[in-house]
């Protein structure tokens, strides 16, 4: 189970999530909760998403976390929560996050905005983070 | 109707475009062919979309438009093809450009990711652009 | 074939497109061209679309192809056109369809809508109507 | 901050919803409850949706608002919710947004149709609003 | 009400949920609960949903409830759960409902994926299931 | 390039399209068109999709393709018309084929359904294939 491309994965994980070797996976969901109905779902998120997409060049970690959040957000997905604490974790700030969600009401419309920024609010308030006006 | 949010809005585009004076919005789409139905909807693309949300300080233009370009791969929209001019023109290498779209087959799926692909390689073939390999 | 559901939906589409009562249907798309993969199709468009649910009281008819129109243009699909002529036919007018548009960017951003007005374009330049600024 | 067009958005919240002067946006959020986030929400839900779209001339109010509550059904969007209350609001009558939720089954599907109609039940029911039957 | 398409279509629910005679709709949502507000509803759903297109021959109903459920994991829909339960029902083995669920990893992303399998989970574990390994 | 799950995923690939050897992969797309600008991608495709996904047991082929088919009408790609020749290549009956899309009516409503039975259509029509009528 543990391929080069699993632990390469592993390894990413760990790299966008700034977690400790012996919690390597941190906060991220890599369905390991599946166990008892897609066994396999683990390998899958571990070795294609991280060890293979994840970990492509051409992109840098900061612009891939902001393209998965844009995505998340066009979709209206609950994972938008983890992705915005991955973004906080590869150097994305605050007033990225709100920006990207922002700059959205454009092509997606204000509610998908408005919902995506509550979950945003709700990951800065349990962080004590402080968000920058634009105005400022 | 030329506002400060209008001006504002213009120069945003001429600089998203690299535009010169004389033809300021360059290849974007402000909606001027729509002058017949509907005469506002340039004012609000270009004050609202460019002088407001595009103005916005917190997220820089190539995010921005990483941004844009990532929300239209989601929604499977024809204005990807604008929006990779765009990319192109703020300083988005190609490499970027392909690897946000390689990077959004996690979250897309496969048939949007190679969609707008075609659409990039359409592009790059018309600006005699060459990708360099994520492998070398 | 000749159910009274299905006479209800033909006279129902016969009202809506104004057609003469040798081509009662008009230009409305029944789905007849699928008669060799799916002959049914014609009898649920007719029996269930029409006979049912667009002679359901409670909404009128020209807030019924608003409605449909509407929807149309969050999904993006092709069927716009057609129910743009509904909507005249019913007594929409150019304003009231072109203003259902132009609000949509508030619900679903612009690229949605300007697709949208392409379309509607086309269907008033073919029938030769103009619409009045919003600015007279 | 408070611009014309601010001016403009606010009334026409008032109108919309018909809140008194000490409150006039009354249940319409306008995104204030982000002021530590994002400031300039607030400014664009009110100058652009509500200053510059919802004031366009072209649409009534009525028809507006039907607009809006079919995009959110399409979308699926919690909005759906408070755009119902300003649907009765500006003269919708329950007949007609129930009307339009059922209309939308065949462009939608079912499951669609009856999560928006769930929401409308609850609205109704907290302002003892009763609906009569299209058989009636 | 009781036309022949509503018999039709009661029998079709009770031979797809395995119900009793003196509760032939079991489990399935046929829309009773708006009788105050849509009262129309359950004959539309019981009559066209599953009197005329459940009932149609040409796909049988373990493939047609595979389809349903792929339909609701695409689109995101909480009538998710319902629908694996009819899968159940209806001899689709949990095998083949997570199956389909991985599936579609390719075509609509992990998110989506993900969150049925969330809903799945807690089918099986109500009703005691247990999953075979795909390695075993 | 040849890893063992390449090898899998181009086996897979052969059989569900029943290729010859000297061109296993036959009508599907891989992503090889896509060589200069993302050549990793075929890879992806080969390894991911077909070697891991569609070789997963628990669903087997017919099913894969029928998920398949559905998630891509419910989107509206493009991609319908392949997956319908790998529908009648693993076995998938026209009628199950037109089946499915005319099920879905119920799920992603009517204008979905019928731009996917256009697909369908000409694919039949192209392949000499006649459906039998539900009514017969």
């Amino acid at each position: 189970m543990t391929s080069d491309r699993y632990q390469k994965g592993i390894k990413k994980i760990q790299q966008l999530t700034q977690s400790p070797d012996d919690n390597p996976t941190g906060f991220m969901d890599i369905g390991e909760g599946f166990s008892d109905i897609a066994p396999d779902l683990e390998k899958y998120v571990v070795e294609f998403a991280f060890g293979d997409i994840y970990s492509r060049p051409g992109l840098d970690d900061k612009l891939k976390v902001l393209t998965t959040i844009t995505a998340l957000v066009a979709q209206g997905k609950p994972q938008i929560e983890m992705h915005i604490k991955t973004g906080l974790s590869v150097g994305l700030t605050p007033e990225e996050i709100v920006g990207c969600i922002m700059h959205l009401i454009v092509y997606v419309g204000f509610p998908s905005a408005l919902n995506a920024l509550k979950v945003a609010q709700k990951v800065f308030r349990e962080q004590g983070i402080t968000v920058t006006s634009p105005e400022d």
